[in-house]
């Protein structure tokens, strides 16, 4: 593990961005985005994506400078057309305005298609928490999710954030998957030779997978086969559960929108697909006295964080918790990186001809 | 099974709750949501609960005739105090006030604290998706799921119900518990002397739970163990997803309108405990022509539905689909009870003077 001044980090994957011919403002945000989920210890969304990144910017599939179509808006809603922007950045415009109405109204909503991967959803939560609101971010991801039932790819990863704050940065922090597992995780499995254990994911034919090589042909070429649902993972009927909050997303995102959804989103060989998402901000005090919301927040949560373990665990977290530890000792220690990513990302700017 | 028709089953629990001193739109509104339950063959939330709404309203822990306090207000949210009154009718009408400031200003929510038990969530959200709104309706508990490595109960089954229309009739509609499995389970374990399997409770050390007679103590009188969340079956370190949705419920629930939360829900050996809902409605037409989203449903819904289902599976649903089938089923041959629900509803009339 290599640990990186998180400036240092940041400014480099910004001027990687901008030799791409991404405008400083959004290479800058984009960056943020990218580093933030090294510093909190989520690599699978970290700088490592950076190569999916730029060979999406070079094959002109995610665009820079592009201000996204007004489609329809209200003083408390907002949907847009992305035009197959950045993602990362654009998400960060969208939650600010998200924000913005919020603050004026009380609550806001925006509902945005034909977009790009947008990183970690936790991000643009903890922009309304930071603001004394309650956030809640969603996309939706190229189909690799099967339905309870079926043996077919219907539905992507479709994750949900939400965050909630306490006081002096406290703050309770969701961002979860709604498949048992995701894409990175198989490709682990693949890497490391190893079969896939039951419960995670079905081939072809709705049967349990074990040869993630096959598993992540077939979900790349949608010849069927993928994740199975959140629930799934002892007995293939609780799936509905996972199945069930993977709509709720494809609604919130696509079906709102008029963006793409279900298995017409999928990635191609070059970077991921064109995607969907739906941000949502709530000010706390049209429900109470923030102070009273947040006294309330740090006794639940210190609450939970002080629970004895069960036998055989060592601590008992509560969502984000991890997250904002590892941020904190990121920001003192440097950001930590496999070599590996760090060697690629170098590769990357140095092909560029920027100096690391 | 004995079969009632709906209309009748529905008068004689609203005779019952009047009986009990109910006022008859509250009494007609309550009864037609247990009946509901049943007609969708969720039986766990249907008349065999009587029996404790009917002690609840003697021990007067559930009163009728409670005009909820407005603890504050805006134009798109609204925050009540349910007083402890009858949490069915009480939660029509709040999703009614929700409705109507979405009708107006495009998005409505509502907190309320210090209510009752509201039966079965996705009663509330199709009203909203009757009105071409996106409904969402959540409820805290009794604490009885247990978070990720921890002992002892710390939130309930706290379930999310998401309800979104398309033409003629056709929803999606998912209302599900954010914890692996319900009390309810637990207690049929118990009724046929059966062992609960791994991966759906742990007891006071937070090992496997096996005895369901002892678990069903131990968590009423909050000794520890509990339900676990969902996406722990299999693995206990995965259910942080359940885990965190259910928090997330206790803070839109409970943390919004200043109720009770987490381990503070209890049930007495009499009735259900005072817990806190939110409901939220926004209409479709704030983001997309809601004649296109509903074509686009209707697309989305007819392609999971008629998808091949996985070796040794009968047929793929979507969320709502078995229960819509069921309810139409019910309309036409009688509402399904099994006998000993039928006369112990009947034994609850008679008791009380009614003729059936």
């Amino acid at each position: 593990m290599i640990y990186i001044a998180r400036l240092e980090l940041e400014n480099l994957c910004s001027s990687i961005f901008q030799k791409l011919g991404i405008p400083q403002e959004e290479a800058d945000d984009s960056a943020k985005i990218l580093v933030a989920a090294d510093a909190r210890g989520i690599k699978s969304h970290g700088v490592q994506r950076m190569k999916r990144y730029a060979d999406g910017i070079k094959a002109n599939l995610i665009k820079g400078n592009v201000q996204p179509t007004v489609l329809r808006k209200t003083p408390v809603s907002l949907v847009l057309d992305a035009g197959g922007g950045m993602g990362l950045s654009l998400s960060v415009k969208a939650m600010k305005q998200v924000v913005a109405m919020a603050k004026e109204h009380g609550i806001g909503v925006c509902s945005i298609r034909n977009s790009n991967h947008f990183g970690i959803a936790g991000y643009y939560t903890e922009i309304a928490a930071k603001e004394d609101m309650i956030g809640v971010a969603l996309t939706n991801t190229a189909a690799l999710g099967v339905p309870t039932f079926a043996k077919k790819a219907m539905f992507g990863t479709n994750p949900i954030a939400f965050a909630a704050p306490g006081h002096d940065g406290r703050r309770f922090s969701l961002d979860m998957a709604t498949t048992t597992t995701t894409r990175g995780v198989i490709e682990m499995y693949e890497k490391t030779g190893r079969k896939i254990p039951p419960g995670l994911a079905v081939d072809i034919h709705g049967l349990p997978a074990e040869d993630p090589a096959r598993l992540l042909d077939d979900m790349l070429y949608q010849r069927g086969g993928g994740l199975l649902p959140l629930g799934a993972e002892q007995n293939p009927s609780r799936g509905y559960k996972g199945y069930g909050l993977a709509v709720m997303v494809d609604i919130l995102t696509a079906l709102c929108s008029g963006g793409a959804f279900g298995e017409a989103v999928h990635d191609s060989a070059i970077t991921s697909a064109r995607v969907c998402h739906f941000f949502m901000a709530t000010r706390i005090d049209i429900f109470r006295d923030p102070e009273d919301f947040k006294t309330d927040m740090d006794a639940m949560l210190a609450a939970l964080a002080s629970l004895p373990p069960s036998e055989g665990a060592e601590r008992v977290y509560y969502a984000g918790l991890r997250e904002q530890e590892a941020e904190k000792s990121s920001d003192e220690n440097g950001v930590p990186l496999p070599e590996t990513t760090w060697e690629s990302l170098k590769a990357i700017a140095e092909e560029l001809g920027l100096r690391v």
